[in-house]
């Protein structure tokens, strides 16, 4: 029996794939892992985001991506960082594809992660990608000939949040090097946490975990950067070391985490950063969150100039905008 | 125990908060009450609307808005209203998020309405808000930095429904002043009327309402629009005033709301609007509905000239690019 | 008793309804059926849609219907065909309007087609309708003053994919006359099938049909192309017609049309293509998927430069760029 081979393969994909990309060229790149930046790498997005933020400041939009088509494809719910994406898109002048509605498109028909993935890069010029299942993106880079961006695969990655988390920690401090870093909350299931705390694993920094044992940060990320050398010391209580912190980062306990509800009920009020907590805080502490909260940081915070919680928002919109450009070979 | 204070506010709010707005200003105001609109106010958007339907007529779109971003927030359904948003910014050059899927976006996780006001004034430079509750408009208003647009929040108002059917009075009839305007079906829990017969109280007209009495206007409604001197009469049948009335608003009277289906059997026939009650009526009359309706309308009279309700839905469109521009600081 | 007569009617609608058109004056026409082009017309729609292939490949997107806008009307969920319009109004500098979650829109408060229809064409230069049934597309072109684009009504037709079919076997063969096309999988239930062998029957082609007898071509199609000389053999195994096939266009075998499981299982090994089918084919066969598809072509064969399923994605975006160029007076 003869063997298949297809006589000749698709055109080589123009896309660098993911672990052969030379530094500072971006262009056609998919970004699917915080692994993929070097310090070098994170630096020069920076510079680029920060290029962003002052033109949205003097220009509101500019044209940079204009004629440039976006497919935002999510097959989870997430309001801000898809509509992030389209502002973005929106701002450098082009325009987006959405499909945020699984059960309404033909992936509900049973069409493949791939098939869809080949189907939507005929259109566009560039594919954000939101799935429930760790790996979605590096399966679509696999197939793609165009850029694809991934918005979060499931406990996985979410690499654009964890550098637009980098990214406010630089804006608001001046810089990263010799900051203690506090992370609060879920360190266990928080994929924001794990993808941030690697990203920091490049500077010097001091990490804090402040967490219930249940949900203490994650054996193999310990051990990943104690090989890096960073400095980590787990705690169950905020007070021990809120008065050395930097940034405060809080993440959401859920409740659903817990077997038992009389364990989440004595721990939750730890965790909550209310007006007391910031009268013990270092007077330039950076209070951090990715949102949505439910209540694990009091409103009473928001007025306070620490709270940098909306402007990590804003700061993530600049940060999609700069790898727009560079992946679209604007930058 | 220490008072927690945040040591210094956010940045004053840019927006001028409703009641504190000089007139003819609009740049940065949010719209969220018809009751924030003198006469002057409304002749100021009308003539800017006027232009707007001149402009659409003569090129189909222009830049006015170019660069700027919309938020559609709509947490309840309502194509035509979103819809004639999108269209207005396209219109105008300018771009649109929309977020008309609840079940879908971060706020099913449960975060509050200022939150996710919050990151989405992060995005954009304005925000549509449709909310199933009252006073969520005035809420959003409250923290802010950007223009709100209120387009619907719950029983309570829907300002750019009511701005676009006075303004579509004025372009059949030429003029308000000196009409007789009769509403027609459920007045009771008819936001659009409500509204509508408040901005009316600001010109020369007669009111006549046709309803049954478990549908007829509120007294609240009544007696305030009496205390401006307004001249009201309620009617259960409306051959009784067709022959004086030179605008006929029609609305639909749902079932759900009579306890005894019967009820509503008996009255529906003297709600309905056909070929026969066109011929009783002013040669120049013109019928109006806010859209959709469910049979109050036959369908013989659309092709009638004096049937409005489609131009009224295009005014809508007219309407709101007038009051986007406005609210920009582009008009 | 008076029979009430509009007095005087709408103005008469801009848009040349279906039948009366002239060739080559497709301005602000609608289209509703493939039953409406010429063997001209199509030379004409696939001479605009190369040259948009050529810009596209040149420029990305160019600014032919800047300020246009498009209502996205999605009664049914389909991604790629919504898609691809939203993708081809961008690369044409146009934006667009969509309504794809009927649930959520005025219409599931029971608003009949025509008037939603009557709302869009008051924000929308054209548009897009797919329906569940047939006839929904006639019955809005009969309302509509702007020009409607039928993107599929129930089982009835689907014009713009059998346009981009036809359009991709020109573009992969260079010519349409002389060749055969075997048809493969469910041609019984397939609108795609249908469309597209009553396209072919303007050129000098031979039709091959391979389906089980329960899923063959209906008899009213044979019929109709019998009658105007097109040569058509029904097969029920592919092996007996693969060396003679120019074009295989596969489709998906669905399992509930089936009455006994045990029948669809006997079959739908027969209507797999693979590489064992491949290497049995032509060497410049082309293999054609409307997509999405489950199966009935392993993925084996996308790597195989006969596969032209994702080039055929990529031409529908082409084709509907010009066939919104065509109707807006831009082409």
């Amino acid at each position: 029996m003869a063997v298949y081979r297809p006589p000749e393969g698709r055109p080589v994909s123009p896309h660098l794939p993911f672990g052969e990309r030379r530094d500072g060229a971006w262009y056609g790149k998919s970004i699917i892992s915080v692994k993929q930046f070097s310090r070098d790498d994170l630096e020069y997005a920076f510079g680029v985001a920060k290029e962003m933020r002052e033109m949205v400041a003097r220009v509101g939009s500019f044209d940079l991506l204009k004629g440039k088509v976006l497919a935002n494809l999510f097959y989870e719910a997430s309001t801000r960082t898809a509509s992030s994406f389209v502002a973005a898109m929106a701002r450098l002048g082009g325009s987006t594809i959405q499909i945020h509605e699984v059960h309404y498109s033909s992936v509900s028909k049973g069409e493949s992660l791939p098939d869809t993935i080949r189907t939507l890069e005929c259109y566009a010029d560039c594919i954000v990608l939101r799935h429930p299942q760790v790996g979605a993106a590096a399966q679509a880079v696999e197939v793609a000939s165009k850029p694809i961006l991934n918005a979060g695969d499931g406990i996985g990655e979410h690499p654009t949040q964890a550098l637009l988390d980098l990214f406010t920690i630089e804006s608001e401090l001046g810089q990263i090097d010799g900051k203690t870093i506090t992370m609060l909350g879920d360190l266990r299931f928080g994929r924001t946490v794990h993808s941030l705390s690697r990203l920091l694993a490049q500077y010097d920094v001091k990490l804090r975990y402040v967490a219930p044992d249940i949900l203490q940060m994650p054996r193999d990320i310990v051990d990943e950067l104690a090989s890096l050398g960073v400095e980590q010391v787990p705690h169950d209580r905020l007070d021990d070391v809120l008065p050395e912190t930097d940034v405060l980062y809080v993440t959401r306990v859920q409740k659903e985490r817990f077997e038992d509800p009389a364990d989440y009920e004595n721990v939750r009020g730890a965790y909550v950063v209310d007006g007391e907590t910031m009268l013990a805080a270092k007077e330039h502490m950076v209070v951090m969150h990715p949102l949505p909260r439910v209540g694990e940081i009091a409103t009473e915070v928001d007025a306070d100039p620490r709270a940098a919680y909306f402007r990590q928002m804003e700061n993530g919109m600049y940060v999609r905008m700069a790898l727009l450009a560079m992946v679209l070979g604007k930058a």
